[in-house]
């Protein structure tokens, strides 16, 4: 962006800020739980930051809830270059993480270097799926849309033709990140089966 | 939402999860950075969230960034019934706390009493612009979209046939919560009036 002089801190930080704008641009397969379109990057990255919050009590021993939320903003923010995969997308999941990590280096290089480092870590900590936060974040990523399709009908599960065990490992992180939360999983999702919504 | 027996507290939570997927579709006057299409609010606190942490060492003595992005992922939820209140329509500001207040009691009473008086009192704080996050709060609620302005012409300026002195008064409060970023501020307004983007 065009700045004052002698501000180029400060430049990098809204020229990150302003291309993240393109979050609002990236569509995800779950709808919006009122069902009438698609829900976007930035939408679903706020949606899970206040589930974080919410659900803050049942987070795992050594979770900072807040930290976690923090790492729900910017979660995502790699598909802004390398695109939504869909979950149950098994080739576009080949290449996911290499089409990631390009994107993370174009991204983060926006910012000044320690603060690239920073959100990039945050990032990688998410991903691997090791910390507390990281386990408590990665439950809030699956909740959230298996909402979506409870709520909507099961249309992207019907969509991508996928099948119960599929469900059933994809919401696997939810058991250790926000154990209180499973009966929950378990409930929508049998009752997915039992009510066609979901094929067996 | 339907749930297993015995999980009333997890059940109102959800349900308040649920009830925030509204804000997806509570439109602002403000467009998204790409020009074509208003943002909604879910986009909106998105966005002034992941500013408070990109911002961070901007925000003033005392303040607490990561309970400042917090306060940005709940400063809207009351516009899902009281909507969205045009910044400079003098009118719809007038009833604009009492809308607000009556949303808040509305939204507030999905949850457990505790959870909900939690949120709301962070809401309350916010609005009052008087602690050192509330204040970084409002910095970040007046930078995101006089963005939008400055990158698509001053749209949602002409629409509102705004002029240059209501501008100074919105902003006012970035001097004072993040004043690092105050001579962006006039640099932007001071531009476009320049470049007729604003009337004098």
């Amino acid at each position: 962006m065009e700045m004052p002089q002698g501000m180029e801190r400060l430049e990098k930080q809204f020229d990150f800020l302003i291309e993240l704008d393109k979050m609002k641009l990236v569509e995800r397969r779950s709808p919006i739980y009122a069902g009438m379109r698609r829900e976007n990057d930035a939408e679903h990255s706020w949606h899970t930051a206040v589930m974080a919050l919410v659900f803050a009590e049942y987070a795992p021993e050594g979770a900072d809830p807040r930290r976690a939320a923090e790492m729900m903003l910017v979660h995502d923010l790699i598909e802004i270059y390398a695109g939504d995969t869909f979950a149950y997308d098994a080739k576009g999941n080949e290449d996911k993480a290499a089409r990631e990590a390009a994107a993370a280096d174009r991204l983060y290089a926006i910012l000044p270097p320690e603060q690239g480092a920073y959100f990039r870590a945050l990032w990688e900590e998410f991903d691997a799926m090791e910390t507390p936060d990281a386990k408590f974040a990665a439950a809030m990523d699956r909740v959230e849309p298996i909402l979506a399709n409870w709520l909507c009908g099961g249309v992207t599960w019907r969509e991508g033709n996928v099948r119960e065990p599929q469900v059933w490992a994809r919401m696997e992180p939810v058991r250790e990140g926000a154990p209180a939360l499973w009966p929950v999983i378990e409930y929508i999702i049998k009752e997915s089966v039992k009510r066609w919504i979901l094929q067996e």
